[in-house]
């Protein structure tokens, strides 16, 4: 019951339903004398804002962002930030059968049975994914923190969608072009196809699933807690919080399981006086800690559950079998929308690591 | 600084470095009333105990087990139980030159770099899998309440080992042969194969990576608390927290991300009177909730960094690059020890979530 | 930096400031299934509003609750429930001068050396005592939690005020009489007394300081968890965080440091077949566990720092000593607008405690 | 039933019973590079340990701490730190009749309605004073990273033994003087009046309650954390959770409830240059942060429970009214044993506090 809250020193508080009045975060653990402004809120929601393309929900929300507390003069004040996104477009009709007819890949009938039928079903309500409109709202200022004070960026691109992969894709690309296209592809030709993809399973009423993948560079050495507490592991458990996710790697990953140990080590040379290890299997991450090369993952989404198409399902009211066709404005593929929200969730714990190992400091510099 | 302690009702505090006196643990959070002893420790610790075939470590640790609190008159009282292993066979003089020449795939620089060097660096100290010996500690204690309170049954195996695979395995046979040959794979076939692969490896001085599979069934229905606290956060978290995992899946986990909603959704259907998926995509876990089915997921090691092939590394007392062969006595793979070490963290987690739903009572039934 | 954040199942997140846009808490682990809506919040609130009577402060606040989610068809639902009231009264021209002229008595100084000058100083911002409308937002939700589900009661009054005691007062008339006055206290000629008092303290341009008393009636035995989350630890650390407050006794309190143990232990003996202590100088608690005995502790608060008097202070600007007169509204005792906040505070530590326990479950008859 | 475990950023885990094997503690979060041997625990040991003296328990422990973990070559490693005392002289015999006769004023019958029976009751076991030992354990590595790098003292004494109060002490006297005599007393005519009451107690067969003082000097400026973790929150917590603790009281504490705010408020000047409150009635916290001022608190003890003089008990075996004695090996006061305790956990959390505000890196200067 307590799992609506994340961190240790910087702190997310998540809070509002998909057809409810908000959704809404806390952040905790801020340091003061940070610049901030709604605006630096908004840019990012506006990136996870559905609405923008044929190929994602047609939900219409501005997505306006409050902040309610913690910010005077245009600064952080070290005091909770409290913010919230009113729900606009909620047009619950959509889900009226969800209530008994629960939705086959989707939380509807174990949430029903969790909370005993007390949970808020419309359009999910708690286990919606636009739930992540919090985690954005958290990842916002994380990425502000850790751009200003440790020179961190934090980049994610969607690397595979429908079984259509990414060529390897050099940073700089990544760093300039992954927000270029509606699918959030660095590799431009790979984009085409994956859009190609996305339209024709909106066409049969189906969705695709994909896999985003994550950067970060200019992560200080030394961040992350052993063992429990380990970077990777604190990664996994706020990745995994993503609605739609499967499964997460860093490095080399699953790969790894079929190479030879002198194959998978990263072996340390000098570079220009410094230790530089000669490759990064690793994926910038060593015993749970960060080791100062780029950290690297990938995050496995499953296709949205929401689909035309019709399904078994069974009707709660009736004890019968019945078929299922999802109403509703839904994606065909989450993975485009995730970027933003894979981003938002690493820089937060990288964030909330920085400020565990005293590389972000209580108060900032004027 | 403070990633040693995890869980939230049911709590695992792990001690101890591999060269130190001892390797310990707190678990707290115990129901009173759960008939424990030594021996219920002892003989999950012996499954992972090394020196027990050819193909693993020949560190010889008795690994003897000393409960010093929490249980009186056989039964845990509700207060925290403290557990010691004493390292008996730890000869740290193998380890002489890592204290400066870091070993390439170890967190040997890094731990240096993070704790000013005051690090334990003997056998990797903190950073060693012998530190798994209180993960198993805590997970004995788990799969006793979990088995006794609620029937759940926690099972994990080799699936795949340098590359071979475990053909699908029938959950009967996961029950019975899983701890029946040196690599804990079901399948017999395969589980030669994977002896053969090892071999091998062992002869070059080399390593393997591999896949650990667990399954765990009659996990009740709503275990977990949305959204951080997901079923599969927490247990993602906890596994990443084990030496050497790159990466964790859940149910069809990456693979979903090439499948299509309508093939990947488990539909709903009746069998005898109950709700019943027609398929386990899920692996038992919807919105990060359990939802009846059998738990599965994946859990994806690199191959052991230790190895006896000459790697380059730097010497950080010279500033010069150096050949580095990694003496010591490791594991050619890390997979078969580590499928008890896995079955352990899981049904810590599994417990955990039991008691925080209320499944498991702070007091047990006499 | 993390310390907006108390409770262990049931957790209160406070956010706001005094003069900023709203005070807010966010609630989280309240069981599905509890009958909620915003009049049962209101009521609470309207016991601690300013701008009620003569003797108290005149900022006028309607404090109107809006709850934001959290509560479907009028039960809540298990996801967290976020509450605000927005702020409207605040006149910070008074208080123009604190930026720079530190009041005595108040955190002004040290607020602004911990956070570099950044926090909002208005009306004291983040330490005044206007945050405590987020400690009555979650003691409604766990009073009435204490109330449905264990018949638990919670009461405080003004048991001192001004050097004015109330004589020892019977629990029927702590449950009739504290609030039928404006000071709280059900000894209706100590209240007379107490009022005068305030009076002439408010004449003076002075303010006086008091005791709130508090018993809670039909807690379960058992709760709290030792040591440290002793039922009085955890009460302890909750009533020291309101403002004003310093210092807290349970039971015979610093009286009993002047006994013998003889005249101190409650001893037992049976009453109708149930075991009952003679006596209860417990206050309930035995070993940091709740014994089934009326709980009973008081609260010493010091004299309301804002004060119309002169007083010495420092200009931070022109560093020069300078006298002070504080403007602004305020109370001339803050012990009766206390009373609800600490039945808020203790509710709810006895309704976290009770979730722990096992006694209020995740989900509620319906 | 996780109440063993406390702290944010260090954190003591405390484990053990009265009369099992051990006492032990587990310290997290220490940072790297502190110079720790047992002999720096053993110092602080010392100070509780029983059988010193005529007016302590005769109980017979050398109470020999070993360090088990997280120290290397003389130094912290930033690994958790385990510690044990192993119990010797544990006499359970005179416990035999408290399983079914419970002590007045000692938890044994809450205990055994908490546990079901299952708790360890000789000597009172997990609620015994005797878990107090892990308390000097943490506290004494916190004194000591207190010390070496922020020069903070904290020191306690008794102020008041059975009604005798020692007059106002100056600071330097509490320096130099409190383990002076046996009753930890600095004021010595008042020390020789407290043996007299206490050998007058013991020959009764009674025991004394009393008060202990507590004074930090140097901590810095704004350790704490509004609002719930206060630094005198934090310490309310803490304190109350050692045995026999009724009350807590910081600087002018209950008096203040008495005094008007023109007379508590500490008023500001310049002295030398620096900002200096002309009073310390706030005892050095100011909406609940440090103040630079000294820090003061007060403590109120019961009288020890354990008395030989006859008490009426239930037996709950027979469901009969007897008269009991307890036997066994008692203090007649537990006030001066106690000094020590107070002492380590202030400093155990100015230390976690000190951490926070990052005024004590993670890792040492070497």
């Amino acid at each position: 019951m307590t799992g609506n809250i994340i961190g240790e020193r910087l702190i997310l508080v998540s809070f509002g339903e998909s057809h409810g009045k908000c959704i809404g975060a806390v952040v905790e653990g801020v340091p003061a004398g940070l610049s901030l402004a709604e605006d630096d809120v908004q840019r990012e929601l506006d990136l996870r804002r559905p609405g923008q393309s044929l190929i994602v929900s047609q939900r219409r929300e501005t997505d306006q962002v409050e902040i309610l507390s913690g910010v005077f003069q245009n600064y952080t004040t070290g005091a909770p930030i409290a913010m919230i996104v009113r729900n606009e477009d909620k047009d619950s009709s959509a889900y009226k059968d969800i209530s008994h007819q629960p939705r086959p890949g989707h939380a509807d009938l174990v949430a029903r049975q969790k909370y005993g039928g007390f949970n808020d079903w419309r359009g999910g309500g708690r286990f919606s994914g636009r739930i992540t409109v919090s985690f954005v709202m958290g990842g916002a200022i994380a990425k502000k923190l850790l751009h200003e004070c440790l020179g961190v960026q934090v980049m994610a691109y969607s690397s595979e969608i429908g079984g259509v992969s990414a060529s390897s894709v050099a940073i700089e690309d990544v760093i300039k072009k992954r927000y270029s296209n509606e699918v959030r592809c660095p590799d431009s030709e790979a984009a085409k196809d994956m859009i190609q993809k996305i339209r024709m399973a909106k066409q049969e009423g189906d969705s695709l699933g994909g896999v985003v993948e994550c950067i970060a560079l200019n992560v200080p050495t030394g961040l992350g807690e052993p063992v429990f507490s380990s970077l990777d592991s604190d990664l996994a458990r706020i990745i995994l919080s993503i609605p739609a996710v499967k499964g997460v790697e860093f490095g080399s990953g699953f790969r790894a399981a079929k190479l030879k140990g002198s194959e998978n080590n990263d072996q340390y040379a000098f570079s220009k006086g410094m230790i530089m290890p000669t490759s990064n299997n690793a994926g910038g991450i060593l015993g749970g800690l960060s080791n100062g090369q780029p950290l690297r993952l990938r995050v496995g989404f499953k296709p949205a559950s929401s689909i035309a198409k019709k399904q078994r399902t069974v009707d709660l009211d009736t004890n019968e079998e019945v078929e299922l066709v999802v109403a509703g404005r839904h994606d065909p593929t989450v993975v485009p929308r995730a970027v933003p929200v894979v981003e938002s969730v690493v820089a937060f714990t990288l964030a909330d690591h920085a400020i565990r190992a005293g590389l972000i400091p209580p108060v900032l510099k004027r």
